[in-house]
């Protein structure tokens, strides 16, 4: 359902919804027939809303589909993630808070090693440590090109952020130049249309003065660029649901898509408890509230079952303090699953429990994988949360007379 | 999956289908963990037909949205309420059964009482009773304009349709005149769109004219203008689906939305007992028959929980007899759900049952919404029901060789 027409339906009026995204939240067994880590651990606390309230499962973008963290976000913030998608250079621009502006073009770069023959030796460039690619960062900050501003960003090991400020409008259509594997030389960047053109020269004139700067070396010695993209100018998050919204998450990515929306989004220390305080603090001033709570997905990447269970019972730890904040609302769930024996995102559905008036009778008496199936919600998609949040909350009006 | 997809697949031949509309039939509990007024109900022939066939759960608009009258219809005819979309003012035109013809401009328009500054003091001038604002109805009737036919008809207290003939093809996006609170002036009919240009003309014509033959009262002295809309040319449901269809129903509204789609539709005394005479009369001439049985919605709006269960009941007690005509397939459903702790429609899913061949067999052996819960179906949209019935009715062909 397309927002501008949720838009029309939510008045403004109604109660305080908070958004608890456990990251990661979905797994496996750890052997056939077993608990999966979230069944596995001591949840009294999420069992008891799971009990009083109803439960499902979701697909963040669609049946088979491992979102990535931006995309399972935007499904939970009701953005379908299908229809509202963002580019990797946007994503990696929010992931270090760099303030993006109307017009920016953000590239997903990183050094990369070119043999003699100027073939791609190595597109990671031996992920060279962050003590080294922070240098040479700076020296490609220093570039300037005519008809733009350009900054560089280093982020983590090889990578860093390319962001263009164009003089004229252009357009962000223009191909990565990651050949996709060694032993070829660097792609051109080529515009897929017109308005993209000068984009394009733009990056071919900034690859030719990267390789002047990094001259000389054996290894980092040329950048790739890919996921060419700019802000999108999408429907902001408090006009189209009619409330104001608060974001407080300890990594910069959480923050960045929440802002991507127009929520208001500040830092928290890691760890659950900093999350009731930044609940408690702002509770009198927003309607809804996204806490995002990371070591799940962290334990589940590492393939640590255990640390992924203990996460979630750390997770769980906090929920009567943050119900006593007085949430009229409450949606638990995870932007996607990433069950530790995978040690990565997957496709599995993503358990949740909404807590909120008034509902029917649900046999979920516990907050899992298993219980959520016999839910009164079945399975949806991650981008319905929010509506059926939001009616719960006596937010959206009905629809037609 | 578009209309036109379906109607290729439709070819006219194999069984009659029956569509019995218990009105708002979804519910919630009275008390937690009680049944809803559907669970509560004694329906030994509902419960049959649910056990020889199938259940299930729909969402007619969305998850989360809370479906008006005519969205709710719309999605059980086949027809998505996302993409077909009814204006109010047309939607409340059919209610009365107006004639509604091509190029007609309906508007749902309304006394309301102007203070001597000229704004607006009640937006729904008390509610004058009937006997007095038919008369003022019957004076705006009188109202003649250069460029369109204007009738107005009286609908319920304060309420009544104004419908435009325009001499030339006019737009219908015109917004609306009411300024949404009291205190404040009457808004123009502003045109959305260059089309509608005359359109907004022609009404601020009217208002000035309906204002001089109001002048002089203190209450019910204005008009406020809302969902400026005309008849949509939509594919016609015998055309779509391949079945000439008969439509059965004590309020003109049902019959409206019937009629909205190319839909033969007769009224018939309120109850139940005459549906099935209706079936009866009309079952050699026709393929789809949809009977409509509003009492409990009527007692689900009420607020009156037992009253809904005795409706549910009465609608319960002519199965027999609707089986006994013998169409091939039968759904037994609602357009939303009414919980009558709510006194209101609501976004809650809605049960359904299918009784035809072939089909597996399911876990629902009442019917009820955590029996259908566990039905064969799950969770659908709404307008996912009519290919369900066409499937088992043997009237839908391959999709691709």
């Amino acid at each position: 359902m397309e927002l501008n027409r949720i838009a029309r339906l939510a008045g403004g009026g109604g109660g305080k919804v908070l958004l608890y995204v456990l990251d990661g939240l979905g797994g496996l067994p750890r052997e056939p027939g077993g608990p999966t880590e979230l069944e596995a651990a001591r949840t009294p606390h999420l069992d008891e809303l799971a009990r009083a309230g109803t439960c499902g499962l979701h697909d963040p973008v669609a049946p088979g589909i491992t979102p990535g963290s931006g995309p399972g976000h935007l499904a939970l913030f009701g953005y379908d993630p299908l229809v509202y998608e963002t580019g990797r250079g946007v994503l990696e621009a929010l992931g270090i808070e760099f303030p993006l502006g109307p017009g920016d073009i953000a590239v997903r770069a990183n050094f990369c090693t070119l043999d003699a023959r100027g073939r791609v030796a190595d597109r990671r460039a031996g992920r060279i440590p962050c003590a080294e690619a922070a240098p040479l960062a700076a020296r490609l900050n220093a570039i300037e090109l005519d008809g733009a501003r350009c900054t560089v960003r280093h982020v983590k090991e090889h990578r860093f952020v390319l962001v263009l400020h164009p003089e004229a409008p252009a357009g962000d259509a223009v191909n990565d130049t990651d050949p996709g594997r060694p032993g070829l030389p660097i792609r051109a960047p080529v515009a897929r249309n017109a308005a993209s053109e000068p984009t394009a020269r733009l990056l071919a004139a900034w690859l030719e003065a990267a390789a002047e700067r990094l001259a000389g070396r054996t290894q980092a010695n040329m950048a790739l660029l890919r996921g060419v993209s700019s802000q999108p100018g999408w429907p902001r998050f408090p006009d189209v649901f009619g409330m104001r919204a608060a974001a407080a998450a300890a990594y910069p990515m959480y923050r960045g898509v929440a802002r991507l929306v127009g929520m208001d989004a500040r830092t928290v220390p890691a760890g659950a408890p900093p999350l009731v305080d930044a609940l408690k603090a702002r509770f009198a001033d927003y309607d809804f509230f996204f806490l995002h709570f990371k070591p799940p997905d962290k334990a589940g990447e590492d393939g640590d079952f255990d640390r992924k269970v203990a996460a979630i019972e750390e997770a769980d730890a906090i929920v009567p303090d943050l119900v006593d904040a007085g949430p009229d609302v409450i949606l638990v769930t995870g932007d996607h699953s990433t069950p530790s024996v995978m040690s990565s995102h997957s496709w599995h559905p993503v358990p949740f429990l909404l807590h909120g008036p008034p509902a029917r009778s649900d046999d979920a008496t516990t907050f899992g994988e298993t219980a959520c199936r016999a839910g009164a919600h079945g399975r949806v998609r991650g981008c319905d949360l929010m509506r059926l949040a939001m009616a719960s909350a006596g937010r959206l009006a009905k629809f037609g007379a």
